[in-house]
C-alpha cells in the first residue's frame, strides 16, 4: 500500500476518464496534474514549477507540507484516525478548547463539520431555531458554500442554476464603494446608506420573521471587499436590536488570511456565530466547523440539536488543527501575514496600480488582496462583463496565461486577480510573484479603452 | 506537535466546555472519552474495553487502525495532503478509477466529497439538471444526511426541526414486510404493492415533474430493510420507463457493509447514480462521492456543473480510499464480511430469536443485521414507541446498559438494535459479541407483554 505515483500523462488520462470536476463543464477541463508541493510552490510532472498566489482555492495559509503539520498528521494517524461524533477525544477536545480560545467573546463552543458548506448549514439551523424565526438575510456578491441551504445564502451565479432553493432567503447589499449600490462616495456614507438599507429591508420583511443577518466578514472570491469602518459594527447593533443572529463567514477570511484568527478582530466586532473551515488546517485534512456562543449554545441545552454528521470532530482532521494553530503561534504566522500586507503588498500594488491603465481598483489587508481591472478607469466598465465565459472572459484568460508562463499561478475570478498567496510566502517570493503580476497586467492593459 | 494525550477527565472536561455534539441536548450528553482502539475494539481512559457491534456509525468496516491503511495515510501526508479540485492528482485519479472499476454497469465517473450528506446533496442536483425535472420521491424510514436537500430527502424524524425544507420533495412507503405498509403477507406481495405504491404515487404527481427516485439499497439506521426479491429491479424498470434518474444510497451499505462491494450486486440492479461514504475508507480521512453513469456525465459535457467544494477530491482522503480499497482485495474483506452474515450471524440470530420473547424479527445480509424487539410477538407491538425519548425509552436503555456491563458497544435505534461490526471481525470475537447480546435480551424480554 505504497503512495500511488503516475507519471502526469496517466494521472491526466485516469482523470479524464474518471474524475467528475466541480464547477466544470467535463468536456473541457483540462486538470494540470500535481506531482509536488512545498511552502508556496507546487511542480507539475514535468518539473515545471508554480508559485501559487492562489493558496489553491485560497485555503492552504500554512503553506505545502509544512514538514510539523505533517508529522502531527502521521502521528495522530498512529494513534487514532476516526471515532463518532458520540464520543469523546484528546484531539477533538484541544481542538475545540484552543478555537474557542481564539475567538472572540463569548463563542465558546465548537460543532465541527468537514467544511465551509456544512458549517453554513448548521450555523443557518442554529440561528433558525434559537430565534424561533425562519428568513435569513444574506449579501450579494458572496458565497456560503455548495449544498442546498448554503447555496441558496449564496448571492453569485453560482446559485442560479440550483433555484429554486431552501425558502426564506432574502438577498441584500453588501458595502462595495468602488461600485456602490447606494451611490455612496465616501467610505462613511458607503457604511451609513448599507446600513441603512439593511434596515429598511428588516422594515419591509418583516424584523420578527428573521433570523439571520449572515455576511462573509470580508467578501472573498466575489471581490476581498473590505467593509468601511463602521459596516460591521452597525450590522452588530442592528442585531442587537432586532434580537436576530449575526453570522460571520470565516471560512476564506479566517485564520491568518486577514492578518488575524478571525477577520472580525481587525474590526473588535463579535458575531453570535462564527463559522469556518480552509485555513483552520489549511485543507490537511477536510475540517469545518461553526463556532457559537453561549446564548445560541444554551438554546440546545435541553432540546436536541436536530443536526449532525458521521465525521464531525474527526480526530485526525482535529489533530491538524491543533498542530496548525500551534505553528501559527510559535512561527508567529498572523504577525507574518499582517505585515506582509501593510508592508509588501499594499504599497508594491499601490505602485502597480500607478503603472496600468487596467487596474481600476487594488484593496485588500493581510494576505487577502483583490486587483480589480477596467477597461476604462474613468467608466470603471469591468475588463471583462460579470460572470464572463468564453470570448467574453477572453481578456481575463489571456491575463491568466500571462502568469502561468512565467510561473506565477494567479487567482482569478471574473474581472479581478486576487493575490491570495500561503500566509508564510517569504518576502522575496511574494516580489518575485508581485513583479510577475506587473508584467502580466501590460497584457490586460492592451483591451483598456480608456 | 505531537499528538494530544489527556487523562479521560480531561478530554471530557474540555468536551463539556467546548464541544457541541451532534443530534443531542448539549445538557444531556456525557461523552465517553476514548483513548485507542484496533480491530474491532476500541478502549476508554480506564483501560475498559469495549467489543464495537457499531462500527462507530456503522462506517469503521476495516476495523480500527489497520496498520497497512494508517502507513498508507502517513505516506500520502509526506508526499502531497491537499490539492484542489481544479488539478489532476495521482491519487485521486487512481481512487476514481478503481471505484469505477468496481461500481456496476457504466458508472465511469466519480465526483468526491467530504461525505454522505455531500453526496446526497450532488446527486440530487445531477438528477435534477440532467432530467429538467425537479422533484424527488424519497422513502420514509430513510436517511439522507443532514444539509438543507439531504435531509428534506430523508423519511425520519431528524427532517422534523428542518422543515420547510426544499421544494419538491414527495415521501414514499418502501418495502417492510414485517410492518408492511400495503398488507401484505408474503415477499412477493410487499414487491407487488410496494411498486405498485410507487407506480400510483409517480401518476399522482405527474411522471414528467419526476426527477429522481432515491432509496438507500438496504435500509440503514431505519431497520437494516432488505428489499424483498424483485423489488429493486422493479423501481430500475419504473425509472426507465419514465425517464427517472435511480439514484441508490450506498454510504451505509456498500463497501463492504452488505457482504458486497455494493449491495446492488446483491440483485444485479444497476442504478444511473450511487452515493457511498464511510465504508470507502472506513472514516479514516473524510471522504464521500457520487459514481455517476455514462448518460448523466454526458449532460455535463459541454454545461457547468454548478457544484463543487473545496476538498472535492481530497488526495489524503483518496489516497486512503486506494489503500483500503487495496486492502480489501488482497485479504478478502467482502468474501468474509459474506460469509459472516450466512454462517455466523444469520444462524445464531436464528437461534437468539428462538430464546427470546422479546425478538420479533431479525433481518439481514453480510455484517448489516437488524434484531427487532417487540413487546408481544402475536401483535408485534415494539419493545418502545416510535421515535422514543426518555421514560418511554427505558426499556432499550436498559438493554444498551446491559450490553455496555459486558463490554459490547451495541448499535440501537428505536425498538431495534443492529449487528454492524466491522466487516474484518474475528470469528470467536463475533461469537463472543453475540453471545453477549444474547444475555442483553433477557433484559428486553421482561418488558414483554405477549
Amino acid at each position: 500500500m505504497t503512495v500511488v505515483t503516475f507519471d502526469g500523462e496517466r494521472a491526466r488520462d485516469l482523470d479524464r476518464r474518471h474524475v467528475f470536476h466541480s464547477w466544470s463543464a467535463q468536456a473541457l477541463v483540462d486538470p494540470l496534474p500535481i506531482a509536488s508541493a512545498e511552502g508556496a510552490t507546487f511542480t507539475d510532472h514535468e518539473g515545471r514549477r508554480y508559485l501559487d498566489f492562489a493558496s489553491q482555492l485560497v485555503n492552504v495559509n500554512i503553506g505545502y507540507q509544512h514538514p510539523k503539520l505533517v508529522a502531527a498528521i502521521q502521528e495522530q494517524a498512529a494513534t487514532l484516525c476516526t471515532v463518532g461524533p458520540g464520543f469523546a477525544n484528546d484531539a477533538r477536545s484541544e481542538a475545540a478548547r484552543l478555537i474557542a480560545e481564539l475567538a472572540p467573546g463569548d463563542l465558546n463552543r465548537v460543532f465541527f463539520t468537514n467544511g465551509g458548506a456544512e458549517a453554513t448549514e448548521n450555523a443557518l439551523r442554529m440561528a433558525r431555531l434559537a430565534t424561533g424565526r425562519h428568513k435569513v438575510l444574506a449579501a450579494y456578491r458572496s458565497y456560503h458554500g455548495a449544498t442546498a441551504g448554503a447555496i441558496t445564502a449564496t448571492g453569485d451565479p453560482r446559485r442560479w442554476a440550483n433555484e429554486p432553493g431552501v425558502p426564506g432567503v432574502v438577498h441584500y447589499w453588501g458595502p462595495y464603494l468602488y461600485r456602490s449600490a447606494f451611490h455612496a462616495t465616501t467610505p462613511e456614507e458607503e457604511t451609513e446608506r448599507a446600513l441603512q438599507h439593511l434596515r429598511d429591508l428588516i422594515m419591509v420583511e418583516g424584523a420578527g420573521t428573521v433570523a439571520a443577518i449572515i455576511l462573509e466578514t470580508v467578501v472573498g472570491t466575489n471581490g476581498v471587499l473590505v467593509p468601511p469602518p463602521g459596516y460591521l459594527a452597525g450590522v452588530r447593533a442592528i442585531c442587537d436590536e432586532y434580537g436576530i443572529v449575526m453570522i460571520a463567514d470565516e471560512v476564506m477570511a479566517g485564520f491568518g488570511r486577514a492578518g488575524e484568527w478571525f477577520a472580525v478582530d481587525h474590526w473588535g466586532v463579535t458575531p453570535d456565530l462564527i463559522t469556518f473551515a480552509k485555513g483552520v488546517n489549511s485543507g490537511y485534512v477536510p475540517l469545518g466547523g461553526v463556532i457559537i456562543n453561549d446564548a445560541i449554545a444554551v438554546a440546545f441545552q435541553r432540546r436536541a440539536y436536530p443536526g449532525g454528521l458521521t465525521y464531525s470532530g474527526h480526530p485526525l482532521a482535529c489533530a491538524s488543527a491543533v498542530a496548525s494553530i500551534g505553528i501559527f503561534r510559535e512561527e508567529g504566522v498572523i504577525e507574518h501575514a499582517r505585515a506582509l500586507g501593510t508592508d509588501v503588498i499594499g504599497p508594491e500594488l499601490a505602485k502597480i496600480a500607478e503603472r496600468h491603465p487596467s487596474v481600476g481598483e487594488v484593496r485588500g489587508l493581510g494576505v487577502f488582496w483583490a486587483v480589480e481591472l477596467v477597461r476604462d478607469r474613468a467608466t470603471r466598465e469591468p475588463l471583462v462583463p460579470f460572470n464572463a465565459t468564453g470570448a467574453d472572459a477572453a481578456p481575463m484568460a489571456a491575463f491568466t496565461a500571462a502568469c502561468r508562463e512565467r510561473g506565477l499561478w494567479p487567482f482569478t475570478h471574473f474581472n479581478r486577480t486576487h493575490v491570495v498567496p500561503p500566509c508564510t510566502i517569504g518576502e522575496r517570493d511574494l516580489r518575485d510573484g508581485l513583479a510577475i503580476l506587473d508584467e502580466a497586467l501590460t497584457v490586460a492593459d492592451r483591451y483598456c479603452t480608456g
